[in-house]
């Protein structure tokens, strides 16, 4: 299959030279996620400057900045915007590990496994509440209401996925309304926010949103991929996550939907049990009906339309970089 | 001692007595609750009508309804308030149960007895960012960062104190620093809105403002003493968290604080251990240097404190509710 594990350095670095054009400004995001995210008390200080670190990649930073690019250039109110992001996403991140309890995370221990769940929750609280509050010092309600909007959207997404664990009956078209609610929502509302504080076109905002949900599909089909397939050394998180969760992804519900008889049984049998053991045989049913190439088919198809929805852009090199990162969506490790 | 318990009915009857004048907004906030937090999705739904009827006494949107009708009338955006805070306070109250590992939250089962944590924490963060985007509807992005630095202060204090549980050293200074951050911020904030909404002058918002700070602060030492001399019949909810998470409260900082030699060694190996079971062993030491009477005192220190900051407003019924409020802060059970 075409999704070979890469090192994260190597990812890193691919991430870098996509990422080339708004680099300084990224730079300037990191130095407000700094500041922004510092305390007079020392004890909480070191969990939110522990907190900064875990974001990683900046993919949704880089979306709010190069948006901004594409439709007229980067201000400080696309850095502050692409800060309270950045925010938002870790915020989810921080309380995903407490619902996955995950000790792993970009190589780093997760907040939970070096704090305990209590200070996990705050922090995701912490952080949640000082987004809203940096995004309304932009003085636009309208801005904050989208912002309040796909968040919450994150939120059902996540309650459903959770609420649906252990349903081995979850259909293709559920599992895409779940990954469109908890990862696309947010992309599509950094490019939004992009092109609006930009002043674009009500047009031109549509596409950059329609393109950000379709590369957050493809991104979390191709997350979802690695979640089964990836080692934990390649992938700096810990993996197999989904499965001990029996929460089914996209080559599981396709194996369960083609296979017929004993071998579906056995897999059904697999998932009932959700133990990590069981990962080795899981994988084997998938392969047997092609199940990691049907959702990489999936998740190019949906890495195409994104880069559809650019046609309609002026070019440049900031929509060469966004169409570059819709390739790398579902080209990654970690 | 004063704080005899009395029935969650009994308490119940007061509040309602008190709030009268403000119970057909307060009615029509439960309304706007139960729309606000309805999902198309079955199972979502259920878990958020569950969250509605956690919150209980409304006391938060009472003090928007009441410094709004101090200050000019209630109107339609005061309800929307008032419902942004009860929200607010209902996800808080979701996260504690999590923290906590409480059981029972006014009669009922918690979120997280019911659902699980992960459920819990997810509801939390919807709550928390319906809230956001709701407030963000009424147009005003100051409004915005008011709440959202209030409830960034609410969670810099949990997590002050979550870092400082088992702390047998904290001092009053600290635990009152916590008590404003976790507790009084956000009455704080509910009686601003209610003035700013008005379009009252910035001394009356002030005034408002502080009276909610100090009402606040009377209420968590009120809730704090509930927690060490409460039974769960009384009380409604888990009592006795706060020994068992070895958190330190008013009348064990001044028992510690009080006692010397053996006794004070004997309390201090008791709060060590933290054990529910020595619940009662740890209430004669705070009974023999009166430690109950001593919080006791404080927080009608804190309730004289608030209701002296309403000798500046016009006379009104409602001003008399917010005085009766400050005084039933400090007797009540739950």
């Amino acid at each position: 299959m075409s999704l070979a594990p890469t090192t994260l350095a190597d990812a890193r670095d691919r991430v870098r030279t996509l990422l080339a054009d708004v680099q300084p400004h990224l730079d300037r995001v990191d130095d407000r996620l700094r500041v922004e995210l510092s305390s007079q008390h020392p004890m909480i200080d070191r969990v939110l400057q522990h907190g900064v670190r875990l974001g990683g990649k900046r993919l949704r930073p880089a979306l709010v900045l190069l948006a901004g690019e594409a439709t007229g250039g980067v201000t400080e109110g696309h850095v502050t915007l692409a800060t309270v992001m950045e925010m938002i996403h870790t915020a989810t991140l921080v309380h995903d590990d407490v619902l996955d309890e995950a000790s792993l995370r970009r190589h780093e221990d997760t907040v939970n496994a070096r704090w305990g769940n209590e200070t996990s929750v705050l922090l995701g609280d912490f952080l949640f509440s000082h987004a809203f509050t940096l995004a309304s010092t932009l003085g636009d309600a309208g801005l904050c209401r989208a912002i309040g909007k796909a968040t919450n959207t994150v939120c059902e997404g996540e309650l459903r996925q959770t609420l649906s664990g252990g349903d081995t009956a979850l259909s293709e078209a559920d599992y895409f309304a779940i990954i469109e609610a908890k990862t696309a929502a947010l992309c599509a509302c950094c490019c939004e926010l992009g092109a609006r504080w930009s002043g674009a076109e009500e047009a031109t905002v549509g596409r950059l949103s329609r393109f950000g949900m379709a590369l957050g599909v493809a991104f979390q089909i191709a997350d979802d991929l690695l979640d089964l397939v990836a080692t934990e050394a390649g992938a700096g998180k810990t993996v197999g996550a989904d499965l001990a969760k029996r929460k089914l992804t996209l080559p599981v519900i396709h194996a369960r939907d083609s296979l017929v008889n004993g071998p579906r049984q056995s897999l059904l049998g697999l998932l009932e049990k959700g133990d990590n053991a069981s990962r080795r045989r899981v994988v084997e049913h998938l392969e047997s009906v092609g199940a990691f190439g049907y959702a990489q088919q999936q998740a190019e198809r949906y890495a195409d339309l994104a880069a559809a929805e650019l046609e309609g852009l002026p070019p440049s090199p900031a929509v060469d970089s966004l169409r570059a990162m819709a390739r790398f969506s579902v080209r990654r490790s970690a």
